[in-house]
């Protein structure tokens, strides 16, 4: 397996484009069109927040038939909380794109990010259609990556390629940040696309584990937005089928690379972000508690706001492990921070000030914690919080 | 029921003296003594963390009792994560306390709040115990109040007193701030004080509903912190003793109107708090899921930094509530901000911008979900989130 270039089109078979339809007042990029060039095998995971944007109802119910031809996406507006008029614009705006595409309505997929409660301009967006059509090549990955971003800086890609049976396979995406990383449930959305060829329900569970283990890993103020969604779409170009056992392994790695990649790149592109931590939990009771406890220490705003200072405060570790719930005795308790050990025993180790501040100087850290009550473990990626965040967020709608 | 003055020792039977021992680096107060005359009937609420500090345990053991003298008190430093000689340090300093008093050791009460993993300065905490015991008056409730503040900006008192067959009884309490509120499970510290009698059992009881009701529906980053204490002290000086009904009733009632003034004191002398918000959940399905989904919506970073910039971008409020785990049809939700509805049927309502900023232009405000899927209610109290918070938290080591 490699890393290649070629973002949401290194896989054969597919093309995208980007431009701006005058969503955002800024006139920057807003609308991204992803498309096969024929109807093709397609699987999303989607966001358990009750409240879900009309996007995200209309393409779970469009993926019933696992085929899908393209996805249109939009930032500047979510498309959430508009009602029966907000479903309305969306399914208007699909209908332009089948019709430039002379593909049936039901295999166009559409995604929103931005502000909640707005409506769509869907005329502005309707006149930009044909355009976003006519632009679609293999070359237009970065164009379609960067009309998805809202307060991002930098477009999202990655793509890697591997060998099965002599074939290669591909298998490539784009991704826009999330949550505590990108503002006001902004959402994290995704595109996958591959060559290979799979069932839609493989092509899911492969989404779905992926997304477990790279985007929910990400402390995203606790709870995934109403619009967060990853598609997956895969032509089969490659001349290789997945079905089951070693390949279907093979590709799932393949995703969890490609993800990874994606998520990382969103926790260092976080609003007002300096500092990104891997927060990992071991010898807790059962591999959920340890989850559980690394998703404690990574939401917790003293934590986050420690790592914005530098100043390792380990009592605020100790502390979000032992309100976590999971079950250890505090006098076994063990902190590092990289390879130093901070906590012993439950008490805390004390360091010379200059060598204690060296411990978070670094733009990514690792903090782990050993509860010493079991084997079961687990991990998060957080970000500091830091002043920019707030004066970010502290004004977002006007 | 009345309000009165006097604190910590407004109720008959108590003294206190607060003073700087040197714990603070910048000489300001750091150390607390709430006496009664005599052994009096006491019981105590505390963390529910699994990492406490040496004094939780200490002060636990000995209210088994359910009788103490006295209560000593520090800020500066948690005394928490300190091994074994953290809890030999609590028991000097009590023993100290006990001799000067003549009391027995068991009957001597402590609780620090500050840094962790800091052991507590003993020699000089020593040195100031015979000046703290020999300044103990009625007149000092506010040095003791001062003596337990850490980044709080204003000491926090409360008293009432009400009439029981002919008799007045009175109930007075001291608190400093927590989590959220103040740093670094800086620690939530209240101790009461009353002139009535009554078991300790009861006492507890009261205590525990009354933090139930106030303290524990502060949004406080999620948690409790190592060394949150609420200890309750019944001198029976008053001549009345309370076991049950009419007369616990109102009891408990004069102990949730003192913890609720302490509580609101608390948010808002919060660290960088220029807006306090109550989040009202109405129709929920049971009253444990409206209570789950007010939390979410409290201790949303989202909300908070909304709250800061007082500008309702009410998306977040829906997106917090569906990410709450309560059951709710999204097309039902309405959310009113003060008397104003700003979704209707799930929808957000549209404002015009000057009235919109003009919902949160206020010190205090008051936000409702109404979830219409049952009869279930709960409430929380919150603070905004500023970059003056994030300010004084990225630094509190060094």
């Amino acid at each position: 397996m490699q890393w290649i270039a070629g973002g949401v089109t290194a896989a054969r078979g597919f093309t995208a484009s980007g431009l701006s339809a005058g969503i955002k007042v800024s006139r920057r990029p807003d609308v991204a069109l992803v498309a096969a060039d024929r109807p093709v095998t397609a699987a999303a995971v989607f966001t358990t927040n009750r409240v879900q944007a009309a996007p995200v109802h209309l393409s779970r119910a469009r993926l019933q038939q696992g085929r899908a031809r393209a996805v249109l996406l939009n930032s500047g507006c979510a498309n959430c909380m508009t009602g029966a008029a907000g479903l309305r614009d969306a399914r208007t705006l699909s209908r332009a794109v089948a019709k430039s595409l002379r593909s049936p309505e039901e295999q166009i997929l559409v995604a929103s990010t931005g502000l909640i409660g707005t409506r769509l301009p869907v005329r502005r967006v309707l006149a930009a259609v044909p355009e976003l059509v006519r632009q679609l090549s293999r070359a237009r990955h970065l164009e379609a990556a960067t009309a998805i971003l809202t307060t991002d800086r930098l477009p999202k890609e990655a793509a890697v390629e591997a060998t099965v049976g002599g074939r290669t396979i591909r298998l490539g995406g784009m991704a826009k940040g999330a949550g505590m990383i990108a503002p006001c449930m902004a959402t994290m959305l995704c595109v996958l696309t591959t060559d290979a060829a799979m069932p839609a329900g493989l092509l899911r569970e492969v989404l779905r584990e992926a997304s477990a283990q790279t985007f929910n890993r990400l402390s995203i103020d606790g709870d995934m937005s109403t619009n967060d969604t990853v598609f997956g779409l895969a032509s089969g170009r490659a001349g290789v089928t997945i079905t089951a056992g070693e390949r279907a392994r093979l590709f799932g790695r393949m995703a969890l690379e490609v993800t990874r990649k994606l998520a990382l790149a969103m926790a260092q592109d976080g609003e007002g972000v300096t500092r990104v931590a891997e927060i990992r939990v071991s010898g807790a009771r059962t591999d959920s508690e340890a989850q559980r406890c690394a998703r404690q220490v990574a939401t917790s705003s003293l934590v986050k706001t420690m790592l914005a200072g530098g100043d390792p405060n380990v009592g605020r570790l100790a502390a979000a492990a032992g309100a976590s719930g999971a079950g250890f005795d505090p006098d076994r308790l063990e902190i590092r921070i990289g390879t130093r050990r901070v906590v012993k025993r439950g008490t805390v180790v004390r360091l010379q000030p200059k060598l204690a501040r060296r411990l978070l100087a670094r733009r990514r850290v690792r903090i782990e914690l050993d509860l010493h009550a079991g084997r079961g473990s687990g991990w998060m990626l957080t970000t500091d919080l830091t002043e920019a965040y707030v004066r970010i967020n502290a004004r977002y709608v006007t």
